[in-house]
């Protein structure tokens, strides 16, 4: 690639496929990071449903480069979670987004920051071969896909 | 395991993959458990997309372990649809979660009860070597995922 | 099959998979179409998370078959993207739902017909072996899978 080209797909390989009960009153985005550890996952895909005592959604603030954050104290449904596991810092970081609907039907959703398992069921496919890791992005500010240089 | 650990993660291996393309007036989740039940499908992960003629959400009240449910008679976009099909009494069961959008573009998410398919396309993915069963779970109320044992 | 027998199902098998970084400031569906083009992926299913800049969402209106537009201007959160590329009329054609929600979490969800990119983390499986192809469908009005002929 030449300079300032960006590298936008990175080929990966099917490995271990895992069905996950998170476990009850921990917090569904430290249950998979965990997980990853454990099991030595470097990245990975994932959906999620079941409910959530609480949660905390992140929405980003695309010209300040910051989140503003929504605690949401009440029982919530997860109606749709779709994330993924990748290397960041040589560590696995967990990137979830999710539908979260309150007891009336009413719909919020963001970046899932966090939230308290009531009960969930993931759905979770390791990737390998990826090659990449999180950096920083000038453009948005965000932690993105790149491949690692050596200094990584 | 010792005496109260809880089985937290099932590794599976892909199986059969399919595109299903569900039935006009059919119900999505009658149509996903039959295709299952023919196909001989005991464990899978599908997401859905599509649109409803109709269509009924549950919210489960985590204090009181009962459903509510919300009826939309509006024909509904799936704007969301992620699922699995699991074992329960020895009979494939679907699970499904789902966000949906009228014609004014409102949001309504949750459990996904039942719904009469305008159209909807499914991609659905066979889980081999699960070996678990939904069980009746009594901190939650909900029927989740436990090892079989000899009497199941 | 007999006459007017409609084939639901589709077995294919899992292809390449690929972890897609779609580019700042492209159009979401045009960069999924462009590279399932390059890559000569003819069908294929995938996840989306992350920021679009701002998207055009579509309803269909089940008894005028026609769909009624809306577009947001403002920056949205992808709190879920759900979709699949497939044949039409010889070329992949990108077919994506989406849940998005703004900066004061109000979500909104329907067909994503676009978006312009913030940044986008996309999880896309080929599928191959499909058969299939997109035709229009007299009842629905829309374009669904059939099987190609030899006059496709």
């Amino acid at each position: 690639m030449n300079k300032g080209d960006l590298k936008i797909s990175f080929k990966v390989e099917g490995g271990r496929i895992f069905l996950l009960r998170a476990k009850h009153d921990s917090d569904i985005i430290d249950f998979l990071t965990e997980f990853a550890k454990k099991n030595e996952i470097a990245t990975a895909a994932f959906t999620a449903i079941g409910a959530l005592k609480s949660a905390k959604l992140g929405f980003y603030d695309q010209e300040k480069h910051e989140y503003s954050e929504e605690s949401l104290s009440a029982p919530q449904e997860i109606a749709s979670c779709i994330g993924n596991i990748s290397p960041k810092e040589n560590k696995p970081f967990t990137h979830a987004h999710a539908v979260l609907t309150d007891q009336n039907g009413k719909t919020c959703g963001g970046h899932l920051l966090g939230g308290k398992v009531f009960a969930a069921e993931i759905h979770l496919t390791e990737l390998e071969g990826a090659k990449l890791t999180r950096k920083n992005d000038d453009v948005t500010g965000l932690s993105l896909w790149k491949i690692p240089t050596s200094n990584s």
